[in-house]
């Protein structure tokens, strides 16, 4: 599940910062996040999403324009299908933070 | 560079979130990157550090307890020459976010 550097706009935006550790269990696991993926940059308020594995170690960060925006998406009735599965078959451990993000700057590709 | 989960105290307290793009140059980052680890872990107000590399996309979370610790980590001289060899040499792109964790919650492991 590749993703590239999200391009985000001037803050203040909200992140939801999703760290996990797998299970050996795979049943669904990669459809599921692929679909997630998708349903998420669908959502209304969605700003980007940067997703890397290793050894591991998850680290997705979605982007939102507000905290509602944030709700919703956790409330998405097939998204919530999802954290089930998460909880009880694909992730030994898991964190989310959600996070007000308050400046950004860095280095424009070159 | 692997890092394990971190586990962090009750919010709020504040995140860096530093997502990269690697370039093909390779002197000196990963002696520099494990450093850069080992400091920052010995910081004022370090709280944890997150890391994973997965298809060229870097995503490396550190946790902090407030906005001084973070100003005075990336005034921390050995830091800045590391910065200036990450924008000079190792870096395509990066962004650097800072943001305020105002809730987090999990699934503990088991």
């Amino acid at each position: 599940m590749t993703t590239a550097p999200a391009v985000t706009p001037e803050p203040p935006y909200f992140a939801v910062i999703f760290t996990s550790v797998r299970r050996p269990e795979e049943a669904g696991y990669e459809a599921t996040a692929t679909r997630m993926l998708e349903l998420a940059r669908a959502q209304p308020g969605f700003l980007g999403v940067e997703s890397a594995r290793e050894d591991g170690l998850g680290i997705t960060v979605s982007y939102w324009r507000d905290l509602d925006a944030i709700a919703a998406w956790k409330a998405h009735t097939e998204h919530r299908a999802a954290q089930a599965s998460g909880r009880e078959l694909w992730y030994h451990r898991y964190t989310v933070r959600v996070a007000r993000v308050e400046r950004a700057h860095g280095l424009e590709a070159r």
